[in-house]
């Protein structure tokens, strides 16, 4: 049984583009806003509204959903005074899909709770191909019957949907995704750097250690892209910057000393330093390449 | 066309024993030693002969297959004056299957050459199970007609057998798959400490986490085995400790800087201090539960 619902959409940059169009297309009513316009023409064209501001959009939708920068924007846009908390209809829906902090989106929750609004952090992973394919994990923290009220819109953006826990356990469970992202992506640009220096021809050394215990998507993924010195972002740096400094923040405050995401941190710091944030994040191996490590 | 040879087997651990079964299986004759007498029965029964040391078996032999422990030991029984070197006849082939230093390797290669003998470094992948079922990958440094010599032998154990340059190439490329493998346990460890620490059902946390960028051997395989508290060895923390020297030394003679292959190490040497070097390596999981990182 479908049920239309006006769904409001923050934030069009290519993930944002990409879920929203896939709403549109399942038949829901559409209206966007984004801080670049042009960013929203494809959605107009085939039927979205525009809305002004987070204010003009919020009191007209069912269902809110963000997919901004950084934390800070998600603030703004959920409780700035001309936020989403303020602006929206009692028992609307929010969901923050932008990879953020967990204590914020525990702070959002509460504060919506209070308001008669209900929250839910929902990050994703996937990329950009996974957002165009409709194929997101997304995990999700919050209620469980606003869960089961959203559950049928992220069926139409993802393919892995699991609820976590409570407020901020989806964005907690994003912070352990990138952990992991962060711990292979260094070993597949120290395991390159080794074998280059070593005198190993690295792509050959790729038929050695593709497959057992050393395999990852880091490894047959982002290696070939290194290896070809293509640093075009599939995930940008400064983002993956931006999880980095979230999941070391959240660790610090939950007392635990995690330091390969100190290491991790401190040398994608180095790459934005160095001025190469907007390049896919395999641009790491250009640091270990240029011995700024 | 099988050309039956006289192998010489040292070293009979749990992946030497499958080996040389392999081996004795295919049709070749077989002379066994292994500093525990005890280990040799099973092969002994099935038609291996014994020899009293290392030089007792090395002028019998056509090829000499060494699996031991330390560098130190590779050393003693290639370059010891009781050892392989000194007493193998000229055109025997050597071939090391012990994770070891490169630049031992390389040395053992040099001196070997220099009587007359042929050498490769064939560490290899896989662990117990693919010593058992003949899968394991095999990278192979040293010269290509001993390669070519070799290869047919290799087939009866591996699988991925690939030779990756002159001598020292095989362990160069094993030191840069334990480097991968290092930095995905790591990921694994400190991503589900994270989540523990932030009140997420761990398990539940793989459901999202398994099947994108931060898919991993070490999260698919070992992840479960933290979580249920089996810290059995796959692959010995002690073991696993030695490869991490052996890449770090390595590295620090190549002038490289890696500073997550430093990281392992220093974790693992804690593993080590604990008194947990005969677990699996997923005891480093423990590390981080009592706090010792």
């Amino acid at each position: 049984m479908f049920e239309k619902k006006t769904i409001g959409f923050i934030g069009l940059g290519v993930m944002g583009n990409s879920m929203a169009g896939h709403l549109l297309v399942a038949g829901h009513s559409l209206i966007v806003y984004t801080r670049s316009p042009a960013k929203a023409k494809a959605l107009l064209d085939r039927g979205a509204e525009w809305a002004e501001s987070p204010a003009a959009l919020a009191p007209r939708c069912d269902v809110i959903i963000t997919m901004v920068g950084l934390p800070s924007d998600v603030e703004e846009v959920y409780l700035g005074d001309k936020g989403l908390l303020v602006h929206a209809r009692k028992g609307t829906l929010l969901i923050d899909m932008t990879t953020s902090s967990p204590d914020l989106a525990v702070r959002i929750y509460a504060e919506a709770s209070a308001k008669g609004l209900k929250a839910l952090d929902a990050p994703v992973s996937g990329g950009d191909t996974g957002a165009r394919n409709a194929t997101l994990t997304i995990m999700v923290g919050g209620d469980e019957d606003a869960f089961a009220e959203a559950e049928a819109l992220f069926a139409i953006m993802g393919k892995t949907i699991v609820r976590q826990g409570g407020a901020g356990a989806g964005q907690h469970t994003k912070a352990a995704n990138q952990i992991c992202v962060a711990a292979n992506l260094l070993g597949v640009v120290e395991a390159l750097s080794y074998a280059s220096a070593s005198g190993l021809d690295p792509k050959r050394v790729l038929l050695s250690i593709g497959g057992g215990s050393a395999a990852s998507w880091q490894l047959s993924s982002n290696a070939p892209r290194m290896l070809d010195g293509d640093f075009n972002p599939g995930f940008y740096a400064k983002h993956f910057l931006k999880d980095l400094r979230i999941a070391l923040d959240s660790s610090k405050n939950l007392g635990l000393t995690l330091p390969l995401v100190a290491l991790a941190e401190s040398l994608f710091d180095k790459v934005q330093s160095r001025g190469w944030g907007e390049r896919g994040t395999q641009i790491l191996y250009e640091l270990y390449r240029h011995g700024i490590v």
